[in-house]
């Protein structure tokens, strides 16, 4: 068998990095896909296996924290893990580890596996009980679990329209993109002085190409950030963002 | 010395392919400018090496034709070489190949050198003569050079404003970022019929933080057109694209 934790090694290229030479929260987000994308494929599990089924992967909800975020042409290892399998959830763990080995972040990823003709989500548990054979608790992922982002009202600070570049594989908005846009939300100035430490998202509904979305944005306490994207006044994701 | 060709493999992962389950063109934009990185680096003139002489690599022109476009799981290889070194040009070749080992497309690049203090472009020939020495035209690139694309007038079709995920290392908007913002322009219904077969950008200005760009859209014949995105009513960068 596999062994439990996958191991991954991601450079990153100076193209992709931001203005600070430093990995965007979106690029180490796409470096957490691909490690979770690997780790399942080599054991079984992953997008060609269970597209068999009628079924995909759905991210639901995210914490990632980081300390130091890596810079252009340095090595970034995406350590990756199954904590946790119920019925409807799976839930994966991640490690950061930089090129001179030091852990610079974690990060807590819950799983639905959806019908891709019902858009339901199947119990895990009996559609493929192997999958708990992976949990392990060998690696310790000492941040929360995600929890609930609460609403934010009012005015919206921006928007914008769910496009071609929006859309993933399965026909709806792709992970990270949501990311993208939230991060999306804040001015150049507060990357200059500060970094986001914490991340937090939770998907509440799929959107579509065309769909019109508002972001709105709250600073619940000095540094640390609520957006809420909404369509039609109704939530799709909320993210909690906090900057030191 | 190295090969004057570079070869190098990418893998199409499930996530960042588009909704009909193949690399996008912006996906395809990055693999080239891997590949470029790449090739410069193991060469003595990429990013680290030039950045000492405050020096960036800055893209001018490109045009890719892609006549297949790879899949989700599937492997491209991306090969790559100079063609041409002018006073203030290098030209950039690059093929790329599916991974049954047909030929599905090629690029041709043309990248000056940025003095990242005056942002005047540098002279070459003096600067770094040795470039000269990778120049080879042991492979065909059966493409036409980029040429010069037309205005277009009127009323925006759409528009955006540069936010943080849109800057680069250098501070400006990212190359690929544009191709990603001009593809977003059309509707998805015609990526359900038809593809990019041809694909020319003319890099015109940059463009920085809080820019707000206006896209002009034009079908000069049926299914070929011309996005010219504008800053201020100036054209920042030029595309034509050809469906098929």
């Amino acid at each position: 068998m596999e062994s439990k934790v996958g191991s991954f090694n991601y450079h990153i290229e100076s193209y992709l990095c931001d203005f600070r030479g430093k990995a965007t929260l979106p690029l180490i987000g796409n470096f957490l896909l691909k490690a979770a994308t690997l780790h399942a494929h080599e054991r079984g599990f992953g997008y060609e296996a269970v597209v068999k089924d009628h079924t995909a992967w759905v991210l639901s909800r995210l914490t990632m924290e980081i300390s130091d975020y890596p810079g252009f042409d340095e090595e970034l290892t995406v350590e990756t893990w199954i904590e946790d399998v119920t019925r409807y959830f799976t839930q994966r763990c991640l490690r950061f580890i930089n090129q001179q080995g030091k852990t610079v972040g974690y990060a807590r990823s819950i799983w639905a596996a959806i019908d891709t003709e019902s858009r339901k989500p199947k119990d895990i548990l009996s559609w493929r009980p192997d999958i708990g054979d992976f949990i392990t608790t060998e690696i310790d992922c000492p941040i929360r679990k995600p929890g609930k982002v609460p609403e934010v009202g009012g005015e919206p600070k921006s928007g914008y329209t769910v496009r071609y570049s929006d859309i993933d594989i399965n026909g709806h908005m792709n992970s990270i993109k949501y990311i993208e846009h939230t991060v999306d939300i804040f001015d150049l100035d507060i990357f200059k002085s500060k970094s986001i430490r914490s991340f937090e998202i939770m998907y509440l509904a799929e959107c579509a190409f065309g769909d019109k979305l508002k972001l709105h944005l709250t600073e619940v306490v000095p540094g640390e950030f609520i957006v809420d994207t909404k369509k039609e006044g109704v939530s799709v994701c909320r993210c909690r963002i906090v900057w030191e």
